[in-house]
This record gives structure tokens, C-alpha cells and sequence, in this order.
């Protein structure tokens, strides 16, 4: 582990970021995570961003779905059949291993979640692997469902199921939500919310939790208009693939894409350019960034192009979301299991809609991942000092107002101040008048404040404050009476 | 059923406000909804208005935790013990019921859940109540726990649950909470979330769902300091009960409680006043809500004192939330379940904090009666027309951008105001092109858009556009110049 992420945990932990779910308790509740006040705020920025940036600037709906549904939906879906990882376990210590995770990492090879139970026997047997913990032969190679059933009501047999993603219920009520909203295709559908998977082995913190969230967006549309959108504004655009045909990443301008064929369609080049856009907006850097377009043997089987968004964390490429192309899986699926027409009329042709997954979020990797890639350590007075470099939108607070010193009507002063720019709600605002003015600033750096408010003995005689910027460091000074407007401009650049 | 209730049955199902899961299944799904994009936006609305009233305005923390907490966290909290329903079960149909329930609607009682197997069986053959669908015996007399298992990971054996209720967490959480926090008590720390009840009967649609929301706010302080609070600023603010004293409903002045000694603390009194404010500004009115005291009988074994708040919602009064004092309880508890002590030291004095369960509301029940309780029926030239009386924050839009017509160049000059209007999303804004005018009024005031902007030939002639109030019908004439500002001051009034 670097440096680095060392210090970066130790500042997670210590300032309560996020930790293990019922830590005073004994029991062994691996994979629950629970967000502490300031994780908790970013958490709920990056969902706000996530909803005005995706959700409404596309115009999509919204809708918000059980996290508990019936058998027969995952039934439909598949889930019940394939929502699986290959496991093995120990013949001596029983412990149960993840076998594409175990392979991967003895062999040093690739080794994907969806080979056959003989494929992993091959390769156990190929490479000699045993039992990592106590060297004893791996047995009962098998596959284990993620899905996690629960009994409904007082009477046995109503089996329902914590869903293990948020989009079920996006293709359930899908003709529901088509028919009141006076639309036409496309028409885009998300929803948030929490989602169940029964890891085997949860790990690496919130990169691999049991109980996570999702943000959902499912796009529905007629097959025949998948290249009907313009594309003209947005030519020269250039998105970061990694094609299997390439040996490593390459920006692709829209022209390129389309003109080589790249992308199955003009509609899913347009969702790519705004997802990249997104995560630049959210912090992301590009070179840190890439669509990877999957293998067949990789990508799920009812998938027609499949790119994986990869975010690189410690020098691990890590898989944030999928960009799926669907096509008529999902409706079709569920049509069958419920005996509804799930097909739609438009232009006087019946036809079923294919569906776009446009992102599936994990919003706790998201989180993590915006932290860890904005987590830097810098040098000052030869001492190490955390700062987290969140953009204004995802940081816990905006700005931070702070008397110099409590005497001499500074403190009143600056509450003042708080007060005035608090009031209508435009960014947050944090007050903290406890202890010396670097310490302050240090404290603030570390949770990512974009600025500090200094009040000071000449604020009393001229109007004034320092206005300080987190990330320079540079000092300004700025008259109170413009200070609400630049910082709404900072806060919205 | 009445007319308007009818009514507003028929405008949530057609709107797909809210509507059954998996309704294209044919499983028993009983007790679980899903918003549609309006509804959504309506609860999304509530939420946000929630965290900026409650959370912020009060300088409260807030957390988010798991929803599956380990075993060993329901067994000290005594959910796994307590949190029952007493049942009865039909010999011969075999269906289960809420004995509670059942017996208060045959007898006319108000019978409560808490009474001992034999005060059941007593008044179930005092009564000589049989089972309501074939009028056979009724046995199995026995309490049935609502908490809902669930199995984690790959071997047996590691139980956790589904939590019934949001604030567990933040008992557990507290200690670590409070020492990052820099704070001294008092400290609310609240927390939004999705909870289960394994409910015997779900019924009434969104008033008793299985899986719903909560949001929970619980308020830590020093048992000492429960007069510590200066009132003088609210002596005259009038808060509506109906205590256990009273025959009915009266409003009592802050100095009336504190004289009478009718709420055992200050602090109590501070949040009851900022309660009832805060369910005023959602919408309810003063008529249709009340702190109901509890006797000794109903209230939880634990609580010094609990208010029931209840609101009128077509002629019964429904529980929305308890305000309760919940003394050391929780803390102490979860300190001898986890053998660790939870105490705090402040001022050179060690003691366990004191809980006040500040709110624990139901989203979806508060999400349903906001809109019952503003749902009116207006008599417009002979026709019956459905207004939702939302105010502006909670609307699913403030303001809708209309073109009178599509030709001579409104519809530009109407996507250019609607445009400017979205631009610093200071308030949700609607484009609707489609139908008559007066259709899309009445469409607009259906849904709760506070107003609409009309953009007609005299628009491009002086640069003004009609204002229409939802609940006035009134229109005015407003310059395009003053209209955001005029906007803005409406929306924050």
C-alpha cells in the first residue's frame, strides 16, 4: 500500500467518513458500511449532481421502486439462474473463496466470473491450486446465487427477494410510467436506491459491499432510431476507449467512432460523450479514466455491446459502472413471466422497446473512488498536509466562515456573515471559531472546504475578508458586499 | 368512501403517483409501492425540505447506515422480543389477523397491540369474536415479530435483520459520532432510510406499508440540561394537543406548558414548537393535526413521555410520529450488549446521554396525507375539477413555461423563457406545448404546479407574459424583466 492510500484511510477513519456498520458489536457483519456526517453530506451531493446533471438536464423521470420484490420478477430477469459467482470450498477449514478472484490472483491471469464449473475445475487442477489459508484441497466447485430471499407475512411460502440491482423494477413499470406520461420514445428512466448482493467475500471496503446503492438510468427506445440523433454539435468531441483492438488507451473523436464503426449506434456515442462529461464534472481526471469495451466471453449474454467505465485507484483499474446495450431483453423477459404485452405503439407500429443501460452507479464506489482520486498530500513548512480536492458541488462544505480571533466583535462579525450567506440555501456554509486559524484551515483542507472566510480587526474597519482558496492557498481580499455573488459564481463555474 | 377521497384514488392511480409493485405480476405483493416520476419528485421534495428544516436549520448531524444490522443489535435494542403484533389465526380458513386491530373495529374499542396473551383471549370470548371471513373459531392466540431475517454469506449460521426502524444505528454509532463530531451535547443526529415490518396485514395503501421510509432524528443531551433552554423568544407560540386531561383538541401557550407542567422538560417543548411549525409549513393545517399524549398503557415501556402526532385525514386521525423521551434506554442497552461502555465524560462528569426521539416519521405515511390533506375538489363552470394545493417546495413543479400557440414564433420565445428560468435551478420548471390552454391548466393544478407562465402574441409585442396562480385562478401581467425575481421571492416566501 502507498503512502498514500495509507494516509488515506487513516483520515477516513479518523474523521468518520465511513466505517463498518455495528463496529461495537462482536458479530461478523463484513460488507456494511455505514456514512459518518461528512461522508454522509458528499454522499448526498454526488446523488443531487448525479439527479440535476443526468436526470433532469436529459429531461429523464425518476421513479422510486421497492428493494423488496416478488419471485417471479427474478424469475424473469434471470436472477434467480444467473446472478451467481463461482465458489469453492476448503475440504479442512471450510472457508468459501471466490474462484475467478483466488484464480486471477495465483495465476496472474485474467480469469472472468462467467466460465463453466469444468472450466474452473481445469484450471484448479492446471495450476495446483489449494486451499490460500491452509493448503488443503478446494472442494464443492460450484455456483453460489447473490440473491437474497426473505419471507413475506405471517404464513410460510410468499418468497420475495432483496433485488441485487435497481433496474427490475425500471422494466416492470416501464409500460405504466410510458402510458402516463405523455411521452414518446426515447424516454430515459432512473431511480436510486439501496440494492442486496450476498457476497462471498466482501472486501476492499466500499468497493465490495453486500448492502450498496445504485444510480440507475435506463434508456428506452425504437431499434430503428438508434442512429437518429444529431451528433453535429459534438464531432470533434474525443471520449477515452480501451478497444480490445487496442494495446492501450486511445482518445476517439465522435467523428472517428462513427466513422469506424466503433459504437453500435449514433444514440450510444451521445450517452458516452455526456457520461465522460459527467465524470470530469464530478472530479475525474481523464487520463484516470476509460471505457473499456468487453470481450464476448465477458459481457453479459442478452448484451449487444457492452463497455465497462473504469476508473484507475491505486493503480487498479476498477469497474464503475457498465454501458449496456440491452436491446429487447428485458421487456421481452418479462413479458414472458407475467403473460403482459409489454410492447408499445407508436406511429402506428407495435414494436418493443430496446433498452440502453446508460450507467448502473455504484454510488459507494463512486464515492470512494471520487475521494481516493482527490485525496492528495502536499508539503508545506516541511509538514505533510491532507487535502482533499473535491469539486464545489460534491464538497461537504463550500465555504467556511472563521472569526481570526473571538474578541474585539470578530466572532459577532463573522456570525453575521454566517447568517447572510446561509440564508437562501445557494451552497453551504460552515462556521468554526475553535482553535488557532492554520489549524482551522488544515482541518477544513482535509474535508475538502473550496474556501475559507477569514474575519479579521480590518473586516471591523473597511468591510472586508480574505477570501482563501483550498487548493493555492492564495489569499484575496474581497469586499463583503460582493462576496455572496463571486462565491455563487465559483460555486456554479 | 367519500366523493373526494374516491376522487383522489382515482387521480393518484391515473396518475401513476404511486401504484402497487410488480403489478404486472400475480403475486401477492401486498404492503409495497413504487413512486412514479411525479410522486417521486413530490418525495423527493419532502425529503429535501425535511434535511434543510429539520437537519440544517437545527445545526443536526446526519448519518446513513445499513438497513441489515447483525443479530446481536435487535437482541439488546429488544426488538427481537418486542417488536410483535399479537395474532390469531382462523382454524379453518387459516387466515392470520391483527388481533388489535380486529377487535377494536367488532367491539368499537380502541383496543391497543400491547396487552398480554390473556387479555386477548379474554376479550376475544368476552366478546365471542370468530374469525370475519367464515365465522370459525380463532386460535394460535400468539404475538408474531415483525423483524424479518436474513441469511449472510456463503455458510450458515450468520442471521443479521432487516431494521424496523432507522434509529438503531444511530444509537451505535453515537459514541464514535460524538468524538469526531468536535461537538459538546446537545447533538441531534438524524438519518433518512429505507426499513421493513414484516406487517401481518398491510393495508390502506401507503399508511402501512411493509417496506417504507423513515426520517429519524434522535436528540442526544445531558439528562441535567433539560430546562437549559431559553424559551422567552416563543412564551406566546401556541401548540395544539389533546392530552390525556382534556376531552378534547386545545391549544396551549409555551408558558401554559411550562406552568401547568404538562411536558417534563424545556427541551421538549423547543422541539414541539419546531415540529409543529415544520408540519405547518408542508402544508397541514392547525385543525387537522394534534399532539396526542399517551397513557401509560399505550406508550413503550421505555419512554418517560411520548406525544403522538397524528393528523386528520378523512375523519380519523392518523399517527405520523412519536415524539418521544426516551431517557438513557438505548445507550445503556447497546452498552450491555456490546460490552462497551457508551458513557460520555463532559465537564469533568461522566454519564450516559439522554435520548429524545425528536421525529421518527414515516416518509410515505407523511408523503400520503400531504397530498390527501391538499387534494381539494373546485367547482369551475359546472365541471368538477381536481386541484392539489402543494406548496411551493413540495410541488413536483413550481412553474410551468406555456405557449398560448405553437406558431408565430411563441413557441421559441417560450423555450427561451423556460430556458432562462431553469438556468440556476433555483426551482423546478415544466415545459408543456401540448393541448388547449385550459387543458393544461387543469392537467398542471391536478399535479400541484404553483403557477404558469403564458406566452401569447402581446409576449413578443412588449416583452410581458400572464402569471396564473393555481389556487386564485388569478392572472397577472408580468415583464419578462421582473419574472425570476418575482419567482424567487414567491417560491422562498
Amino acid at each position: 500500500m502507498t503512502e498514500r492510500i495509507k494516509r488515506f484511510q487513516e483520515f477516513v477513519s479518523t474523521k468518520s467518513i465511513y466505517f463498518p456498520s455495528a463496529e461495537i458489536y462482536f458479530d461478523n457483519h463484513a460488507g456494511f458500511y455505514e456514512y459518518g456526517p461528512i461522508g454522509n453530506k458528499i454522499r448526498l451531493n454526488i446523488i443531487d449532481f448525479w439527479r440535476k446533471e443526468i436526470v433532469q438536464k436529459n429531461d429523464f423521470l425518476e421513479i422510486s421502486g421497492s428493494m423488496i420484490l416478488p419471485k417471479s420478477v427474478f424469475e424473469a430477469s434471470g436472477h434467480l439462474k444467473k446472478f451467481d459467482d463461482p465458489i469453492a470450498t476448503c475440504s479442512k477449514c471450510k472457508q468459501v473463496f471466490k474462484l475467478d478472484k483466488l484464480l486471477s490472483e495465483i495465476t496472474s491471469q485474467e480469469i472472468h466470473e462467467n466460465l463453466t464449473i469444468e472450466d474452473y475445475e481445469k484450471k484448479i487442477k492446471e495450476n495446483n491450486i489449494t486451499c490460500p489459508l491452509c493448503k488443503n484441497n478446494l472442494e464443492k466447485i460450484t455456483r453460489f446465487n447473490l440473491m437474497a430471499p426473505i419471507n413475506i407475512g405471517a404464513t410460510e411460502g410468499a418468497v420475495a427477494y432483496l433485488r441485487g440491482e435497481t433496474c427490475q423494477s425500471i422494466f416492470i413499470d416501464f409500460l405504466r410510467i410510458y402510458k402516463t406520461s405523455r411521452r414518446t420514445l426515447p424516454i430515459g428512466v432512473c431511480q436510486h436506491g439501496k440494492v442486496y448482493r450476498n457476497e462471498i467475500s466482501p472486501r476492499n471496503g466500499l468497493l465490495r459491499c453486500r448492502e450498496f446503492e445504485q444510480l440507475e438510468c435506463e434508456l428506452f427506445f425504437n431499434p430503428k432510431d438508434i442512429d437518429s440523433v444529431d451528433l453535429s454539435n459534438i464531432l470533434n468531441n474525443k471520449i477515452r476507449f480501451k478497444l480490445l483492438k487496442d494495446t492501450e488507451e486511445k482518445e476517439y473523436s465522435v467523428k472517428e467512432l462513427i466513422d469506424q464503426n466503433i459504437v453500435c449506434g449514433k444514440l450510444l456515442i451521445y450517452y458516452l460523450d455526456i457520461l465522460q462529461k459527467f465524470l470530469l464534472d464530478l472530479g475525474f481526471s481523464l487520463e484516470n479514466m476509460r471505457f473499456r469495451e468487453t470481450s464476448d466471453e465477458e459481457k453479459a449474454f442478452y448484451s449487444k455491446q457492452t463497455f465497462d467505465l473504469e476508473i484507475l485507484s491505486n493503480n487498479t483499474w476498477i469497474e464503475l459502472f457498465s454501458f449496456n446495450y440491452r436491446t429487447d431483453y428485458d421487456l421481452t423477459s418479462h413479458s414472458k413471466g407475467s403473460k403482459k404485452d409489454l410492447s408499445i405503439v407508436e406511429d402506428g407500429n407495435k414494436f418493443t422497446p430496446h433498452v440502453l443501460e446508460v450507467a448502473s452507479i455504484g454510488l459507494d464506489r463512486l464515492f470512494y473512488l471520487i475521494l481516493e482520486n482527490n485525496f492528495k498530500i502536499k508539503e508545506i513548512n516541511q509538514e505533510q498536509r491532507n487535502i482533499l480536492s473535491l469539486k464545489p458541488k460534491i464538497s461537504p462544505y463550500f465555504v467556511a466562515v472563521l472569526p481570526l480571533v473571538k474578541k474585539d466583535g470578530l466572532l459577532e462579525k463573522s456570525q453575521e456573515i454566517y447568517e447572510f450567506l446561509k440564508k437562501e440555501n445557494l451552497f453551504e456554509v460552515f462556521f468554526d471559531e475553535k482553535g488557532s486559524i492554520g489549524k482551522r484551515y488544515a482541518r477544513l483542507d482535509e474535508i475538502g472546504c473550496n474556501y475559507c472566510i477569514t474575519i479579521d480587526h480590518q473586516t471591523i474597519e473597511d468591510e472586508t475578508v480574505t477570501l482563501r482558496d483550498r487548493d493555492t492557498f492564495e489569499q484575496k481580499r474581497v469586499s463583503i458586499k460582493e462576496l455572496k455573488e463571486k462565491l455563487f459564481c465559483f460555486y456554479n463555474f
